[in-house]
């Protein structure tokens, strides 16, 4: 294997609508139930590793990274290097449209991208099993960036059979995320320490144990493309991840005023018979997921929303690929 | 046993700092869980019961009330007249200075308040343990604004031994309920249907397994007026209780933009210092916790948060009381 190939991979951010939050492995980051999502057209990363360089290094958009960032690449780069089997430094320059650290898993994108530009940078042609499990060492839902479309990651408790797989293509159901940005300031807890936190509540056993039904309800609903069903699991799932969340020790409470109000107003536009629900991550943005044709009306009515300061729309997007390989092998 | 006496009662509201949330009984309203309250003077309802009428009747603050209220209070009634064993009609005048309907437990302390006038009037003299017992037929929380101050009600599992005691007189810890009224709409699901649906979040069952642990910190907290300890678990109660409402089926999401304004504004004041605490009924009306002398800067603070329409402040009331007694027996 040669150190010195380049290649450049693009991946996409994913919107789960089963959520993952809390580990049943905090080091391999084997989740602790079943999640489902689908890749976000339009909102990706694309990350270019160049090997043989002096030190492990990392840009974002144009920027040099913190060394906080650049210490996590690195420490992903080491994962792949021995569970490869190869040495080397690598430059790492990443260019993203994802506004970073608003809760629009950016990480999930950059992970996915940088497991796929890495390996393909070293000459390795891995297959979207091993990649994806790969990209889950990096950050647990860029598993979910690596396949297509709609996309399953299962809580399996070895790292080779923790993978995602694709359920569905892109084009299988015309479905858009219109995502109400509330705030764009960083976080103020990380995913991991969040997910670290999940075990501190009283709720999360009870959450975990009943998520594999959501979960089936959920893929049912995507497979036959009901969107009742779907709404009324996914608004569910979602609020019994903030249930954990805000019953954890100390409390997170991710919601701001304007994410009550879009979600309130998401369920009266439903009940006024507007196919649409809501979900929200880590963080106060509220997803709105709809029929494509729906998009318009949701983003419209999103702007009267005090508090909400942009939007986003999103269609279904497909998995990590390459965009230019230059391995030497 | 005369059926021509009348007399009057007071009863004041309470705030739940252990939550009770859907019953093991609902017949006899047996909480699912322990909790516990302090009564909340200032904020009260006096009922006048006149019996010898021709059939049950009743006014609220002078106007005739509705065939519900009406219907709720004569089958009260009918359950006392069969547990007491004695027969007759009753005009039932109550007069209340509690906002009906939001969220401040206005029937906690108009059952109370109903329970012992009409007792009374009858010519019984209930022990407060019976008073309490009986209470609770007509509304759960009402049991808890029966004895005074400080008070807990246990999660038992009959009709005799599931009544409130008073663990501390109103005089043990000075504190106040500075209340944030969000919204003085009605309503839109009654507690009764509200405790029916806490079944079926798949979260209630670890609601009620860890509320024993979080109702023996909070007796301590208070027990030895510990403030810090005392914020932690009423918080973390009050989001445990929300958690399962918001996961029930249909979903019930109390919360308003200005509720979780008032949250987040509460945590930030607590960190600075300032010692106050939130918790939250079925309704968006957010409850400060807080030291006497504190409250007139929450009542500041809140009054600078958008969405809090107004403020009612009340420090630890006494329980339920006789005001006048013309049994003729």
């Amino acid at each position: 294997m040669n150190h010195e190939g380049s290649a450049t991979a693009r991946a996409h951010s994913n919107i789960a609508l089963i959520k993952y939050w809390g580990n049943q492995g905090e080091r391999l980051r084997l989740p602790a139930n079943p999640s489902l999502s689908f890749n976000l057209a339009g909102l990706f990363t694309e990350v270019t590793v160049n090997w043989g360089a002096d030190a492990d290094s990392l840009t974002i958009n144009g920027e040099q990274a913190s060394p906080k960032a650049t210490a996590r690449v690195s420490s992903h780069l080491s994962a792949l290097r021995q569970r490869l089997g190869f040495q080397g430094m690598a430059e790492v320059v990443s260019e993203t449209n994802i506004p970073l650290g608003a809760g629009v898993a950016s990480s999930a994108a950059a992970f996915a991208a940088l497991t796929l530009a890495a390996t393909t940078a070293a000459g390795f042609e891995c297959d979207e099993a091993t990649l994806s499990a790969l990209a889950r060492l990096g950050s647990g839902s860029a598993a979910r960036s690596v396949p297509t479309g709609f996309v399953s990651l299962p809580a399996a408790d070895t790292h080779a059979a923790c993978h995602a797989r694709s359920i569905a293509p892109p084009n299988h159901w015309a479905l858009a995320d219109v995502i109400a940005l509330i705030e764009t300031a960083p976080k103020k807890v990380s995913s991991l320490a969040g997910h670290r936190s999940a075990k501190t509540s009283p709720l999360q056993s009870a959450r975990i144990k009943s998520a594999a039904e959501r979960y089936r309800q959920c893929e049912r609903a995507i497979l036959t493309r009901d969107f009742d069903a779907l709404a009324a699991v996914v608004e569910l799932d979602s609020n019994a991840m903030h249930a954990v969340m805000m019953t954890s020790s100390p409390p997170l409470l991710y919601w701001h005023p304007a994410s009550i109000a879009v979600m309130n107003a998401v369920t009266e536009w439903r009940r006024s018979g507007i196919p649409v629900c809501y979900t929200l991550d880590a963080g106060p943005n509220v997803h709105c997921i709809c029929p494509q044709e729906v998009a318009p009306t949701i983003r419209e009515g999103l702007r009267n929303i005090p508090g909400v300061v942009e939007t986003m729309t999103a269609f279904v997007g497909k998995g990590a690929h390459v965009i230019l390989d230059h391995a030497i092998s």
